[in-house]
């Protein structure tokens, strides 16, 4: 198989801590055994690529979401046992306890592995963020056709 | 690359009206890129191409299930911030400013590109789902034997 | 195309009744088409290959996920309509009617296919489960370098 197609294209949907986590140790295991990996960010994946600053959005609708959908690696919640946010504490003790890296230590293991981080556009445009409040490791604002080329090349293609 | 394997399928299993929307963006950018795309609508996935008539379902739970689940493109809630509803009409609304196709435009626009709509046969069964209850553009109602022969032939396979 | 990558992958994430029903359909329909089926099960996926019987964990948190999170196939919940455990009931109530087989006999399906269970050693970690736990046709309890390297070599990768 020639090298040209040793690709890996994940979709991350999810703003779940814990499928966040998996997206990440799943880009940072591809990156690992040497596929070219990239992370496509869209919708409520977005947060966590998000510096976590307040959003400067204008619109009274896009204000609300700032609000209640804040972002930052540090900010997301399991998908289960949440429990008003105590369960983002119980599982980053978990997982410090058992040795394992946190979501924002897998991230910036990603970062240093050549994992490319993409940002959709569109989800960015409707949920009202923008390009200033990602983090400035994210390599560009993309459109899903950007998506659909990366991944048609992959060996590997997964929607978190 | 032989042209015969130039095809996505996308089995849609959620009906969270955020899901269904990256689903059908991501099926309208495989078609706009020449691939012969198939939706593979499964469970609540379902709900995107029920035509949202009162279901005539004869068992009892199939009438709960009915009346708890009506679906139609137009009833479908977001994953996020539904609010008992009103998550519906903040995401239209915010789309709708954004200058973003709709879910109903989108599935329109995927129906005109040539998308494949299909049914899974066992799901319907479970959740007394008729196929009159569907949209008339459903191709066919089909079996798990045909997604995994779809999906074996595809450059792309995604579970939404 | 040569027969050493005639294989699937599925990544069982979620530990959801409906979502672990689709991933047991989509590889038992894999294996009958003749395909080499890995399922590689991790965070809440692992509930449908624990024993279910209660967890021997010895930390607090350990312990504290072991009761609100006991495990074992006949005891996972939809998504969607759980009603505090009765959708369980309804569900199974509704598969039965229509003589469609129950999760517990689709993971013996699965078995009898020869779709080989695998584990997530890093995620046992995190959730204090050890492989004791787990019922005894689990092939391995394996990292994230395993499942990249099935996953590179199958015609169809799906996270579920």
């Amino acid at each position: 198989m020639s090298e040209d197609n040793n690709k890996a294209t994940i979709i991350v949907f999810s703003g779940d801590m814990d499928k966040i986590f998996a997206a990440l140790i799943i880009a940072t295991g591809c990156a690992a055994a040497g596929m070219d990996t990239t992370l496509f960010f869209t919708f409520w994946g977005l947060n966590a690529i998000r510096t976590g600053e307040p959003v400067k959005a204008k619109g009274f609708l896009g204000k609300m979401m700032g609000i209640m959908n804040r972002g930052g690696i540090n900010r997301l919640n399991p998908s289960q046992f949440n429990f008003g946010g105590v369960g983002r504490i119980l599982f980053s003790k978990m997982m410090r306890d058992k040795k394992v890296a946190s979501v924002e230590e897998l991230l910036q293991t990603a970062i240093d592995l050549d994992v490319h981080l993409l940002a959709c556009k569109m989800s960015m445009d409707v949920l009202e963020i923008a390009k200033e409040d990602l983090i400035p490791e994210v390599e560009n604002v993309v459109g899903v056709a950007t998506f659909v080329k990366e991944a048609a090349n992959s060996k590997i293609q997964l929607f978190i």
